[in-house]
């Protein structure tokens, strides 16, 4: 079959691999038909190491079951299914407690003999526990909405749920990728009353006010936190949302929360040590959050992605096939695509 | 008045100050009855910058309302109070959160023209906001309990419920200081099954036994980690209360805590940076805690105190009066006394 292949920075390519076979009796095999582009796809895109090995990617995706594994109970041939972005057993006592990220047999797609979500198909281990079923639909729109149960729907209400938003809270968003516009729907859904987004890309954050933010804030750094403490009255909001992962994230992050607030980091962070000291403290500010158990969050969200309470999928900007998979990452690292669809 | 104050480091000694008088409508002189030498008063006592004037020093007090304010009117002449470990005006947005120690009118006893609590007499700024009448007791033990309601225990307290300490859960607290033996009694309150408590001082670890902790680990760094891992199964607890501030023991908790878990911080920290890169994202582990707003506090810890059911004046193993008070910031300095209590 054909999938997507990152060589080297800058070098993706859509390469003939072997077809995935069943090799544990807990396996499917999932013809991939919808599957996406990730930001965090972009950080080994940009940054690989040039003395490593091609390696497959892609961890976003849903397709038909085309075969199960002789234990697999819960998942049959013909279901259309969405895999969350990490695989899970289901049954360990992490995915008991929905942090599945953190499960005893669990692994990432594209890594360790796993197939990478962005090619044809993909054997998934553990399918009971990794796959949700879902309603049949040709709806290209809800499709696109369901796909992002994958990751970015999920991220966003992890980011929103971790930091405990509840009515009528204040909430900062830091970042106008998908993720940072999902954790505005996600922080609306929960309540928020007042959410800031911070992004300065006016089609991003056009959608942003789409889902529910209520201010936008295009500068950085020193003058953005200055912004939203003048929106705030000079307090900063409880909530902010890290949806970027860089260190100027996390430093306008501890800029613009409020005393007694909370930091709810998704974005994968791309520094090792924080500013962690006397000021966080003597505010009491906490920080939370981390790679979302998106498989958690399937059950809650789904009924209203179905009946169309929320439209995750509208971060979708672009489509394109395989062979279009070199030219959507080219798109969006240079933000010329928000987010890019793959229909194999 | 006679008065502690820090001289240089390793040098305090009681002087002789003016004597304290209303100079707001709002503040009151109380007459000091008890007071202690806390942990934190060993960083300056040991650290202090020889360029810096001499300093007054001391936050924990109880006494008697020798004389109010003409705005004040909750606290009246004769009462016997006491005050949390920072004053606030009880009536600013923070405080009405139960975050007094972010209070817009708050401060630190000892600086900025306010008393320290190691003297005869305090003048205490927003008095209604700050102070918390008790019964008149004359109970040494009881009294030295009510003391541990400005700092220690609530402080403990705060540890265990910015964790969300909660029915069943496992605690590790790194600390066998005052502040970590009473965040195994607040973590034993609020429900934890299984304390562990690290810390090497065996009269020390036996009262945190005594205080609900169920194992002890001596040993730190990696070997401390090693243990808290094998008597978890390996996974350590959910909830790690940091009652120190060393960066050892913010990489101990890194070390111990339960992947989803959360670190509660109650020690000031001494350091800036900390290690809050992809480790602590991965493994979705929460920092929280902070300084202690023990005002909030008093009214839910009071009831307990007074009844017996918790008795935090545990800690207190030593006595002196004010001309003890050197002798007393050697004696902790040193390790041979846990708590010093001063009677004035």
């Amino acid at each position: 079959m054909r999938a997507t292949v990152l060589h080297g920075a800058g070098d993706v390519r859509v390469d003939d691999v072997p077809d995935p076979r069943i090799t544990a009796p807990t396996d499917a095999i999932v013809r991939v038909t919808a599957a996406c582009i990730c930001g965090t796809d972009l950080h080994p895109y940009g940054n690989m190491n040039p003395a490593e090995q091609p390696v497959r990617i892609g961890h976003e995706f849903m397709g038909t079951v085309e075969e199960i594994g002789s234990q697999v109970t819960t998942i049959k041939r013909g279901d259309l299914v969405v895999a969350p972005f990490v695989y899970s057993d289901g049954t360990c006592e992490f995915c008991q407690m929905g942090l599945q990220t953190s499960c005893d047999h669990g692994g990432f797609w594209g890594a360790q003999g796993v197939d990478g979500g962005q090619g044809e198909a993909v054997r998934v281990p553990w399918a009971d526990g990794t796959l949700v079923t879902l309603p049949r639909t040709e709806d290209p729109r809800l499709i696109q909405s369901l796909l992002t149960l994958s990751d970015v729907m999920g991220t966003g209400h992890h980011a929103a749920t971790t930091a405990g938003v509840r009515r009528g809270d204040t909430v900062t968003v830091i970042g106008d990728g998908a993720v940072g516009l999902l954790s505005v729907l996600a922080a609306r859904r929960l309540g928020a009353d007042r959410i800031i987004l911070m992004g300065r890309h006016g089609s991003r954050t056009s959608l942003g006010q789409e889902f529910g933010a209520t201010d936008v804030v295009a500068e950085r750094g020193e003058q953005g936190i200055e912004q939203v403490r003048d929106l705030t009255a000079g307090q900063g909001t409880r909530v902010v949302i890290d949806a970027v992962g860089f260190m100027s994230a996390y430093e306008q992050a501890i800029g613009v929360v409020r005393a007694g607030g909370v930091i709810s980091r998704v974005g994968l962070p791309q520094y090792e040590q924080a500013p962690l000291g006397v000021p966080t403290w003597f505010h009491n500010v906490t920080i939370t959050g981390g790679i979302a158990p998106t498989r958690a969050y399937i059950d809650e969200l789904l009924p209203e992605v179905l009946d169309g309470t929320i439209e995750p999928g509208k971060v979708f900007d672009r489509t394109v096939g395989l062979d279009g998979i070199p030219d959507g990452y080219r798109a969006m690292a240079q933000r010329e695509a928000l987010k890019v669809l793959v229909t194999p």
